[in-house]
């Protein structure tokens, strides 16, 4: 019989999926979040996440950091879809030799995440588990017309993210295999794993903003977000602009590695990944300029499904895979 | 230091409750579900809860029934508030070694725990994890005035539970004890483990008649919830009618051993526990005969806050004490 291992995430969702009945859906099931009917205007937008310690934990991360960004990559979902987080519930499995102080520093930095974005955690569950397991569920209430879903984009749009790519690959990869680089290089790298952000007031300004076609969140790598757009909108994209982060491209040169593989197929980046209708393209921009952040033109949606990258005068096929439970085995 | 094995379910929860910043809610931090409000009639209800493997499965429970406990563990708990739950999300964390029909059974026994209760589940997560972890987060619409807190017990209050107890203690002792007993008997307390029942419809015509001034679920145990009420409510207990099933004062009797133990310290059993003003006792009755269930007067609320057990002649304390995970160690 077939493990879990052979199978990987995305066959495993399948196999669920399969199990369930599912009633009409307000946000189809698969995109970043789930959404009930409120009224005529609102829904209730909800949440799960699951982090494992085993997996999902990179060395010396302290346990205020990995509190902190179990919430984060909650938050970032949120973020995608344009919806303000405000009550999350947190159940957590805790091995039985945690010290006090384990837990002390674990919910300081629940609540940290929590905080920063505005939300408060309301509720959980503690158990006792093998390993460390958090999982965060997330509650908010969004316009129903203004929430941005994966499937609107359209031949001609825009596509466009909020930041670099490659920091948080290339630092897992420092974490794991030991590479030495320059100082304030490796500081760049390894914050990025330890100290993640969601892009909230972005998302929250483009979705008032009505400028979007389709949002995600980058967590499962930049290309992996790519075809996800391309499979729920049924278009295709061409890449003449990879957002390679300038450190990413410094540290590719110097290990003679390629920096397309970084900053494509990586994960756990939580940045948006968006189309953008062209005439507004100004006015999204500017949104995101409002609240700090900047908005970068990657480039536009194809009616041909193919995903290609216009790269150093060749034309290169982005592969639909990234960050996979189960598969990748950090 | 002191390890989460020797600190025990509640001081972990206090310890966490230290590090949080609370917002004004709408229901008190503890009690069985949370709240936010959504407009001056309704309130968003919230829970997460977390079933692990190793520690929450008894020995030949079928997957399928462990992915329905999952749900059911979770609805019992809208039951206790009175709140018709419509949407279920599901982290999964499933060891590698996991095969297909595994998590087809645990996918079917989760759908069909959340339709057997008129929810759906609308999302989730899933990621490698060394042991089963099901973390069920669940969401309902309730109307404010109509939720039932732990903290509204009035001395002259009646106590009363919605089914007798110990089944589920016994049917965990002969899972774990390997005893040996009639084969009908058996077949009893092993569905009252493997098939536990979320007493909802008794809870939403409870929540409806409006004579219910406290409600809990037991699944931390008869004792443990009554002193869960008597501890938000400020009030204490005199029970007189200990609510002991038939087939359990039967097994204690063939076997020698305490069945007021087995009725009062157990836990997994998802009976509600409520306190009823005096006045609408009759209707409270007919409200729960109505959707077919059944109201059992197990005594009074009194003003000093001792919790105490009327049996055979004698007067014996109620302990706080009952199923807690880390300590237990079942």
């Amino acid at each position: 019989m077939t493990t879990v291992k052979k199978l990987g995430e995305r066959k495993i969702i399948g196999l669920i999926l399969e199990a369930l009945t599912l009633p009409p859906m307000l946000i189809p099931f698969g995109d970043d979040v789930s959404g009930v009917e409120i009224d005529d205007n609102r829904a209730a937008i909800l949440k799960i996440d699951m982090l494992v310690g085993k997996t999902d934990v990179p060395p010396t991360m302290s346990l205020w950091q990995v509190g902190r960004k179990a919430v984060v990559m909650n938050i970032s979902d949120f973020a995608a879809k344009g919806v303000k987080p405000i009550a999350l519930l947190v159940a957590l499995g805790v091995p039985a030799d945690f010290l006090k102080r384990d837990i002390e520093q674990l919910a300081k930095g629940l609540n940290a995440g929590a905080r920063e974005y505005g939300a408060n955690i309301v509720g959980g569950d503690t158990g006792e588990a093998s390993d460390l397991v958090i999982s965060c569920s997330l509650f908010g209430l969004g316009k129903r017309n203004l929430l941005m879903l994966r499937n609107g984009a359209r031949p001609g749009d825009i596509v466009a993210v909020t930041g670099f790519f490659g920091k948080t690959t290339v630092g897992l990869k420092l974490l794991l295999e030991n590479l030495v680089v320059p100082s304030a290089a490796r500081k760049s790298f390894l914050n990025s794993v330890f100290r993640p952000n969601a892009r909230l007031n972005e998302g929250l300004a483009l979705s008032r903003s009505g400028a979007v076609s389709a949002s995600i969140d980058s967590s499962d790598g930049l290309a992996w977000s790519l075809h996800e757009i391309n499979r729920a909108s049924g278009v295709g994209f061409e890449i003449d602009n990879l957002p390679i982060a300038p450190e990413v491209l410094e540290f590719a040169k110097r290990k003679r590695t390629d920096p397309v593989e970084l900053a494509l197929y990586g994960g756990e980046e939580y940045e948006l990944v968006l189309t953008i209708k062209q005439r507004f393209w100004n006015k999204a921009s500017q949104a995101v300029r409002d609240v700090g952040g900047s908005l970068i033109r990657i480039g536009r949606v194809v009616r041909k499904t193919d995903m290609v990258l216009q790269w150093k005068g060749k034309t290169i096929s982005i592969e639909p895979r990234g960050w996979e439970h189960f598969k990748s085995g950090k």
